[in-house]
C-alpha cells in the first residue's frame, strides 16, 4: 500500500513541477542574455504599438470608440477614488456650465451632472477637458496627474441612461396642466430630418454616437418639449417674424453656422475633383455612419490632405481614414505651438499615423547667406479644407430680420443675457459667436433660459428672483421615500452622525442638518465632575491604506475622549437645535460611572432639553474605562441591566444602549428596559512607527494608550455584531455604526437588521455633503430593486461587459442590452407615478435568513473558478495565489499567458479575490462531486 | 452672564461664517454663469500650461530635472503599489539586462537592480522604457496604464545611494588576497580627465547628473577596480598589443565612436560660423555644466536648427535652449511616423516649444495638375547636425590592430560572447555596434564579463559552469544577522508561514523553505474522527480596498476550516521536511476537543514526527467552535490551562497556545506550562452584497456563517494584543500574526514584544518570494538604525524633501544633504566589516515603555498642526475635515487656496491623517497652553 501511495505522491509531484514552471522564485544568480537575443525576445511581449511602422492598421469602416478617456466600470471606480473633493474645486470653476464635478464623481452622478448640463453625456464625450475642468485639477501637482473627468462623466451618464429612468418635473411643483399660463410650452424647429444639430451632423460617430444624443433628446422630451423636424429658419417662409405671428412669445436662435470658409485658391473645385470642405465632408460621413448604411460613406483612397489644424480638421483626419484614405497629411500655416485643436483630438490623429506639415503657406523670405531652402511637393488624391464656418445664406439672413447683425454677419448678442437687438429674440451656440465648444453652447442655452424665463414672466407682470434659480434635474428616483419610524420617532432618512468628532459642537450639527442629515447624536457628555481634557495628537490614519495618502482612508485610530463641553452646553444646544430643526432627530449621548444618582441626574437633564432620545455610552473603549465609565460598565451584563433600569425609571423618552458586539450585553439592555442598542463602537488597536514609538505618541515621552479603530476596516466586524444581535433579539431596534461610507454599505447594515445608521469616519474623510450621495444613493438602490429588467444588476452596477483596453469597445447598444430599449423607457414613464420601489421596512433584516452556523452550510454544493480569457490581462495572479496559498489547480500557459482552471480546483475563491479585473473570474457550480485530498488515508500505520 | 455668553457665541458664530465660506454645501439650485465670464474665470485656476504661447519660459541656464518620470517618495510608493507582480513578467523579459523589475519595485530594491545592472541608476534615468520594460507591461490592458518603471528604478537606486553603503564582494568568498591567481585585477583606462564615457560627456545634466554616474563609479571601485585617467587607445602609444605586452590577459574595448557623421553639404563649416555637430556641441555643454562653470556653456541666441530626429538630436534641442537659443527647429528627412527618438525625449522637446519640420530633404517630385507646391525658408543663427557618429580616427584604428574590422570600420564581434577576432580582445557598447542604448551597452559589458571570466579560467586550466553564474550585488546590509533563538529553537530568520492556506500541503512548505522562509506551521490537523471537508466559496477580498481590485488587498474574510488532510499525512510530512531542511523550523499545529486523551494522543504523534514545537490552536474562530474545538476551548482560562497541562505532560518539546487578544488566556497558557503563545487569530466578521445575500454564500440558499477577517486591516488589533500580553507576561515568547505584510510591519510586532512572525494574507496577495523582501528589508532596517548620520530617517525613508510637480526638483546634492557626502561613504567602508547594526534581541519589546493607561498621558504637552505652503496642493482637505469633523481652526484663503492654522487648533491630527501629501502637515509642540472650549462654564443654571 505504502508503495502505491509513494508513486501517487511522486506522480503528483511531477505534475506540480510542470505547473510550477512559471511560479516566481527567489534568484540566486544574476541572469545572462545577450543584447542581440534580447532585442528579439522583447517583441513577444510588446503591448504598445511599434512606433515606426509604415504599414498602419486599416481603419476603413472601423467605428470603434477612439476616445482615450472612455472608462470601464473598473476604471471608473478606480479613477473616482482619486478625486480629492477640493474645498473650492477648480474643476467646477473651470467648467463653462459650472458643473459640480466633485459631487458627481462619487455619487449617483446623473443628478449633479444633468442639473447643470442637460447635455452631460455628450459633453462627457466631446469636451476639451484638458483646457477646462482637467486643466485646473489640483492633482496636476502630483505625480499621478489630474483626474479623467470626461471619462467619469461619460461613464456616469451612460450608466444612468441604461437605467432607463425618465426625467420628471420638480415634484414639488403643481402638475403641468395646473401651471399658470406664463409657464408655456416649448417647440424646437429642426431643419434636418434628425435632431441633434452639430453633435449629430458633424461630430464623427466614433467620438459621439448618435444614440447618445438621442438619450439627451429623450430626457428633454420627457419634460414635454415638442420637436418639429424639417423646418428651418429661412425655409418655406419660416422667419422670426412669422414665428412671432404664430404666437411664440420668444425665439431662441441656436442654428449652426451653415457655410464653410473657403480659401480663394480653391474656388470652383468640386467633390468630384477630389475637393471637400469640412462642411461637405463631415455631414456626409455622419449621415452614412448614423443610419448604418456605411456603403454611402464618402469614398477616399491614397493620400488625403487636410488643410487647417483646428478640432474640425482632426475630425476630418480620423474620418478620412475610415473612408479609405491610406495616408492623411495635416497641412497648416503655423507651427505646432499654435495649433488650435485640443491635444485630446490631435493625439488620436497622431496615433492613427497622420503626418503633420507645419508652416506651409507663403511666409516672409529673409535673404541671407547659409539659409536652408527646400521645396515640398505633396502628391494628393483628395483635399479637405477645414478653415471654419460662417453665415452667408441670404435666406437665413433674411429670416433673421429685424435682428441686428454684427460685422461678421451674425446676430449681435448681449453676452450676459444672450438677448439680441430684439428683446424677444435670444441666440446661443455657433451663431452667437461666444461659444467655441459644445459645452459653451450648452451654457449659452442655459444662460438664455433664465433670461427668457425672466422676460416671459415680465410679459405676464410677474417678477422673478434676482438671483437666478434654475431647477435641478429630477427623476423618479427622487420620489422614493426613505424616512424611517423607530420607537415612535420619525427619522427623515436613516443617516445620522455618530457621537464623534463630527458632532463636536452645536454649529456643526446645525450645518449637518442643513445639508440633509436625518439625525445626530450629541458628542457624549457627562456630569461636570467627570469633565475631560483631550491630549494631542489623537486621531491618525489607519493601516489599511498603506502608502496611499489622501482621500478615502479605510480606517482611523483615535484616542479622543468624550466631549470637552459641559452638560449645560449640550442641554442648551439640544433645545436650540430642536426648536430650529423640528423634523430632525437629536439623540443625547450620555455617560456616567456606575452610580444611580448620576445616571438619573444626567438622563433627566437630557430629557428636559427635549432630546428625542438618549444613548447610554457603555462601550467607549479608551481612557474612560479607567474612570469606571464606558466599556468598564459595558462589559458586564449585570451593570448594563441596572443602568438601563435606572435610566428607564428616570425618563420617559426612548433610550438606546451603545454596546459592543456581545449579544449578552444587548440582551441585558433589553432586559433593563432599553428601547434599542447602538452597535458597535470602535475596536481597540495600537499603531507603531518604524522607530518603535507609537503613533499617536504624546509629549516628549511619546506615550500612548490603546485607541479605537474605526472606518470600513471594521465593517465586517460591525456587520457581524449587528446581525448577531438582530438574530438574537428580533425586532429590537439597532442603530448601526462601523464603516458606513456609502449608500450601499448603509443598505448592508439595514439588511443585517439595523434601523438607522450612524456615520463618522466617512465624514472625516470628506465633509457633511456626503449625505446627498447617501440619501440619493439609497433611493436609487431601492428604486432599482423594483425594476424587473434590472434584476441582473448588482446595486447600481450593470453586469460587467467584456472589456479590455486596446480591444474594441462595444457600442452603447451592446452595453445596454436589448432589454433596455426605448420601449422599456416608455413603459417606465407610466410606472413612476404609482410605484416607487420597496419601502424601507422591506429591506430591514433581509439578510438574516442567510446567516447561521457552519454545520448548516452544505459541503456538497461546491463551486469552482471560471476564467474569461477575453478579459484576462495575462498576469497570472490567480495562478500564483493558487500555487502558494492553495491547491496548484491552475495551469498557466507559457505562450498565451492564459490560466486554465483544472478540475482539482476546490472553489476556495482566492483567485477571484485577488484578480485585478472585475468579473474576469466567476465562481460557478461544480458539476462533479468534490473529493477532499486527505494526503494519506485515514488511520494507516504512521 | 447669559447675555455675555450669548454675545460670545454670536461672535464665534460670525467668525465661523467667514471661516466656512468655502466649505462645501449641498446644492438646491443649478448654477448660472455666462459663457463669457467663465472663459475668464477659468484662467485663475489653470494648472497646465496654455498651449498656444509664443513667449516661452526662458530656459537659459536652467538645469532642473526635466524627466517626466522622476518620482518623489510619495509618488514612488503609490506607483509601486500598482505593480501586479506578474507570474512571467514581461518587464523583465523586455529589459536588455533582464532586470528583475517586479522584485525591485516593492523591495529594498537596490539588490535586485544592481545585481543585473550595475548602472541601474543611470539606466533608471535614461532608458527608453516605453520601448523596453514599459512597452510590455500587462497594465497596458487597463485604463490606468503601464507602470512608470524608470521612475521607480531611479527612486530606488537614489535612496540606496543616499544610504551611502558600499558594495562588498560576495561575503561567502575568501578575502581578495586569498583568491587564486586566476582572479585578477581589473584596470580601466579612460581618455578623458573624468570617467563616465558617453554618460558624462554627451548626456545633458538635466537628464543624467554627473553625481549619478559618480555613485556607480564609486560602487565599482568598492570592489577594487582601478581607474587610470587621461590614457586612451591610440594615445601615447597605447595599443591593444602594448597592453598585452604589459601583462593584461584580456582587453575589453568599450570606447565610444569618436567622430560625428557629417553631411557633405556642411563641409568646411566651423563653430565660429555657427555650425556644430552633436559631437562638438554636447561635450562642450556637458563639460561646462558638470564643473559648474556654466559661463563656459556654448553661447547661442536666436533661431537654432537641429538636423536629425534621433535621441541625440533632442538632447541637442533641450541643451540649445539652455545655451540661450530663443527658438529651436528640428529639421528631419522623414515624417513623424519614422522618428527614431524615443517618445520620452521628443515629448520634453515638444513641451519646451521646439518646432518640428518634417520631410525636409530633396524628394522625388511627381508632376501632376493641382499639386501643392510651397517653399520653406528658414532663417537660422546656428546649425547643429546630429546625424550619428563613427570611427575614423587613424590612431585609434591602428591601436586596435590586429583586431579585424568590419565594413563600418568597427571591430567584428561575436554577438553572444562579445569576443573579437582576437580571442583575448572583447568589445561592447557603441564600438561593437550591437547596442543602441545605455542599457544595451551595459548588457554588452555584462555578457562579455562572463565570457572573459570563462576565457581567463581556461588560460589557468580551470573550467567554469556551463550555465552562466554571475554573482548578485552584495553590500554590508547582507551581513546583518537576523536569526533568532526562542525556547532553545534557532530560527534562521523571524519570518514564517502561519497555519493557513499557504501551508495546505507539504510541497508548499518545501517550496517556501527553498525561497527562504525561516519556519512554517503545518495547517492545523486533528484526529481522524474530527476530519473536516470545506465548503466553497470560502475566501473573499475584504472591505478595505473598496473599489480597488488586484494587488495588495488590505484584508480577506474566510470561512475555511482546518486541514482536510489526515494527521498521518502531516506526521509523515513533518518528518520528511525536517530531514530535508534541518535548519528550518517546523511547528505542528494541532487541535482537539476538550479531552485529555485526544490531546495526549495528538501531541505525542506530532512530537514523534520530530516537529520542533507544537502550536495548540485554541482560537480558531469559525466552524470548529460548534464541534467544541478552537475558540470554544480558547475563551475559558480554565480550559486553556488544563489543555496546556495535558500537553505539557504528554510531550517534551516546546509548545505554544494560539490565543486571541485576551491577556487572561495568555496567563492561563503560561500557568498551564505553555512555552509561549501565538497572538492573534482572525477577527469575526460578515460581508454582504447589495442584494442582501452574504459573500461568500454557499449553495442555492446562499447561506453563510461568521468568518475570520485577516490582513493589515487587523494589524492595529493584533499589535494591541501582542503588546498587552508582552506587558503582562514579560519575556514570555510570542509568535505574532495579524497583518504582517512587510519588513517594517514585522519590525512593529517585534517592537511590540513578539519574537517571531507568522504570515498568511501577504502571501495570498503575492507569492512565497515576498520573503526575500522581508528578510533583506529587516536587515536593512537594523543596519540603518546603526548609522548615526541617518537618525532622521524613518526606517528606509529619508526625510521628505519639499517637492511639488511643476516646481523645480532639487538636485541630488540637496536631496542627499551634506552629511552624506563622499567622505562619509569612505568612513562607512571601514566600518562595515566590524559593525553590522543591532542584533535582533535589541529590538524586541522596545515599544512597550511607551504604552500605558490614558491617565499617564500628559494633556499639558499638546501639539498643533503646521502646514508647509510649498508642498500644499491647495485642495483644502485639512480645512474641510477641521470644519466638519473638528474645530473650525483652519482658515482657507480664497485667493491663494492655502490653509492657515489658527491658535484654536486642538492638535487632533485629523488634518494630517487625511492630507494626500506626505509631511505637508506636521504636528509641532504647542507653545501656548491648551484651553478646552467648554461651551458653557461649569454648573450654570441650565
Amino acid at each position: 500500500l505504502t508503495g502505491i501511495l509513494y508513486s501517487l505522491l511522486l506522480l503528483e509531484h511531477n505534475d506540480l513541477i510542470i505547473i510550477l514552471a512559471l511560479n516566481p522564485r527567489v534568484k540566486t544568480h544574476a541572469n545572462l542574455h545577450s543584447t542581440a537575443s534580447k532585442k528579439n525576445e522583447k517583441k513577444h511581449w510588446k503591448r504598445n504599438p511599434e512606433r515606426s511602422c509604415d504599414s498602419c492598421v486599416n481603419l476603413e469602416n472601423n467605428f470603434d470608440d477612439i476616445k482615450h478617456m472612455t472608462l470601464s466600470e473598473r476604471g471608473a471606480l478606480r479613477e473616482a477614488l482619486r478625486c480629492l473633493k477640493c474645498a473650492d474645486a477648480p474643476c467646477q470653476k473651470s467648467c463653462p456650465t459650472n458643473l459640480d464635478i466633485k459631487s458627481f464623481i462619487t455619487s449617483i452622478s446623473n443628478k449633479a451632472i444633468l442639473s447643470n448640463n442637460p447635455l452631460g453625456l455628450t459633453c462627457g464625450m466631446v469636451c476639451p477637458t484638458s483646457d477646462l475642468c482637467v486643466g485646473g485639477c489640483n492633482l496636476y501637482a502630483s505625480e499621478e496627474g489630474p483626474m479623467n473627468i470626461g471619462g467619469l462623466q461619460q461613464f456616469a451618464t451612460e450608466v444612468f441612461s441604461k437605467m432607463g429612468i425618465p426625467q420628471i418635473r420638480n415634484p414639488e411643483l403643481p402638475p403641468a396642466h395646473k401651471m399658470p399660463e406664463s409657464y408655456d410650452n416649448i417647440t424646437i424647429f429642426e431643419r434636418q430630418k434628425y435632431i441633434g444639430g452639430l453633435s449629430t451632423a458633424e461630430i464623427p460617430q466614433f467620438r459621439l454616437p448618435y444614440e447618445v444624443v438621442q438619450i439627451e433628446i429623450d430626457l428633454m422630451k420627457d419634460l414635454g418639449v415638442k420637436v418639429v423636424l424639417e423646418k428651418g429658419l429661412g425655409q418655406n417662409g419660416m422667419t422670426l417674424t412669422s414665428l412671432k405671428e404664430k404666437g411664440f412669445q420668444v425665439v431662441f436662435v441656436g442654428i449652426v453656422l451653415p457655410q464653410a470658409n473657403r480659401d480663394k485658391i480653391f474656388e470652383g473645385l468640386t467633390i468630384e475633383q477630389g475637393f471637400y470642405t469640412s462642411k461637405d465632408f463631415l455631414p456626409l460621413f455622419a449621415k452614412a455612419s448614423m443610419c448604418n448604411c456605411r456603403s454611402q460613406l464618402p469614398k477616399l483612397h491614397g493620400n488625403v490632405i487636410v488643410l487647417g489644424a483646428g478640432d474640425t480638421a482632426f475630425d476630418c483626419v480620423t474620418s478620412a481614414l475610415r473612408c479609405g484614405a491610406r495616408r492623411v497629411f495635416v497641412v497648416f500655416r503655423k507651427g505646432f505651438n499654435n495649433i488650435r485643436a485640443v491635444p485630446e483630438e490631435m493625439e488620436v490623429a497622431k496615433e492613427e499615423k497622420c503626418e503633420f506639415l507645419p508652416f506651409l503657406s507663403a511666409r516672409e523670405i529673409i535673404k541671407k547667406d547659409g539659409r536652408v531652402e527646400q521645396i515640398v511637393h505633396l502628391k494628393a488624391d483628395f483635399i479637405i479644407s477645414a478653415f471654419g464656418s460662417m453665415l452667408n445664406d441670404p435666406e437665413v439672413k433674411k429670416a433673421l430680420e429685424p435682428v441686428k447683425l454684427n460685422a461678421w454677419g451674425t446676430p449681435e448678442v448681449n453676452s450676459e443675457t444672450m438677448q439680441t437687438s430684439e428683446p424677444w429674440v435670444f441666440a446661443g451656440g455657433d451663431i452667437a459667436g461666444l461659444a467655441n465648444t459644445t459645452v459653451e453652447s450648452v451654457n449659452d442655452g442655459k444662460q438664455a433660459s433664465w433670461h427668457i424665463h425672466k422676460y416671459i414672466q415680465s410679459l405676464h407682470g410677474n417678477t422673478v428672483s434676482t438671483t437666478p434659480k434654475l431647477p435641478l434635474f429630477h427623476c423618479a428616483i427622487d420620489t422614493v421615500n426613505i424616512s424611517m419610524e423607530m420607537c415612535g420617532i420619525k427619522f427623515p432618512n436613516p443617516f445620522g452622525l455618530a457621537s464623534t468628532p463630527p458632532t463636536t459642537s452645536t454649529p456643526m450639527i446645525r450645518r449637518a442638518f442643513e445639508q440633509g442629515w436625518g439625525f445626530a447624536l450629541t458628542k457624549t457628555f457627562g456630569l461636570d465632575k467627570d469633565l475631560v481634557t483631550n491630549v494631542s495628537p489623537r486621531i491618525m490614519r489607519g493601516t489599511t491604506s498603506g502608502h496611499i495618502f489622501g482621500p478615502g482612508q479605510g480606517s482611523f485610530l483615535n484616542i479622543e475622549l468624550i466631549s470637552e463641553k459641559t452638560a449645560a452646553y449640550w442641554c442648551k444646544s439640544v433645545a436650540e437645535l430642536k426648536a430650529n430643526f423640528p423634523q430632525n432627530i437629536i439623540i443625547a449621548s450620555i455617560m456616567c460611572g456606575y452610580n444611580q444618582a448620576d445616571w438619573t441626574e444626567l438622563a433627566k437633564m437630557a430629557e428636559e432639553s427635549k432630546a428625542d432620545a438618549l444613548e447610554l455610552n457603555l462601550s467607549f473603549p479608551h481612557g474612560m474605562g479607567e474612570r469606571g465609565m464606558g466599556l468598564a460598565c459595558g462589559q458586564d451584563p449585570e451593570l448594563v441591566r441596572n443602568i438601563c433600569r435606572w435610566v428607564r425609571k428616570a425618563t420617559t423618552i426612548p433610550f438606546f444602549a451603545n454596546v459592543t458586539n456581545i449579544v449578552d450585553i444587548a440582551r441585558a439592555a433589553y432586559g433593563g428596559g432599553a428601547d434599542g442598542v447602538t452597535a458597535t463602537n470602535t475596536v481597540s488597536g495600537l499603531a507603531l512607527k518604524a522607530d518603535a514609538t507609537p503613533w499617536p505618541g504624546i509629549g516628549r515621552g511619546a506615550r500612548t494608550t490603546y485607541g479605537g479603530v474605526s472606518g470600513n476596516a471594521i465593517r465586517p466586524i460591525a456587520l457581524c455584531a449587528v446581525s448577531a444581535i438582530a438574530k438574537a433579539l428580533p425586532g429590537f431596534p439597532i442603530l448601526a455604526t462601523g464603516g458606513i461610507d456609502s449608500a450601499e454599505s448603509g443598505l448592508q447594515f439595514l439588511h443585517a437588521g439595523a434601523s438607522v445608521l450612524q456615520v463618522c469616519s466617512a465624514v472625516q474623510n470628506q465633509d457633511f455633503t456626503v449625505i446627498e450621495d447617501y440619501s440619493l444613493g439609497l433611493k436609487a438602490l431601492l428604486y432599482l430593486k423594483s425594476i424587473e429588467e434590472l434584476h441582473n444588476w448588482d446595486g447600481q452596477s450593470p453586469p460587467t461587459i467584456r472589456h479590455q483596453k486596446g480591444k474594441p469597445v462595444p457600442c452603447v447598444e451592446e452595453l445596454v442590452g436589448k432589454s433596455l430599449s426605448s420601449s422599456r423607457r416608455k413603459k417606465k414613464k407610466k410606472k413612476t407615478a404609482c410605484k416607487a420601489g420597496p419601502s424601507m421596512h422591506d429591506v430591514i433584516a433581509r439578510a438574516l435568513k442567510h446567516i447561521g452556523v457552519y454545520q448548516k452550510l452544505d459541503n456538497t454544493e461546491q463551486v469552482k473558478a471560471l476564467v474569461d480569457p477575453e478579459m484576462c490581462i495575462n498576469y497570472g495572479k490567480c495562478f500564483m495565489t493558487c500555487n502558494d496559498s492553495g491547491y496548484q489547480a491552475i495551469k498557466f500557459d507559457p505562450e498565451t499567458h492564459l490560466p486554465v482552471i483544472m478540475d482539482s480546483c476546490t472553489g476556495c475563491t482566492l483567485c477571484l479575490s485577488v484578480c485585478p479585473i472585475i468579473d474576469c473570474i466567476k465562481m460557478v457550480t461544480r458539476t462533479t462531486p468534490y473529493v477532499p485530498k486527505r494526503g494519506l488515508p485515514v488511520n494507516p500505520v504512521c
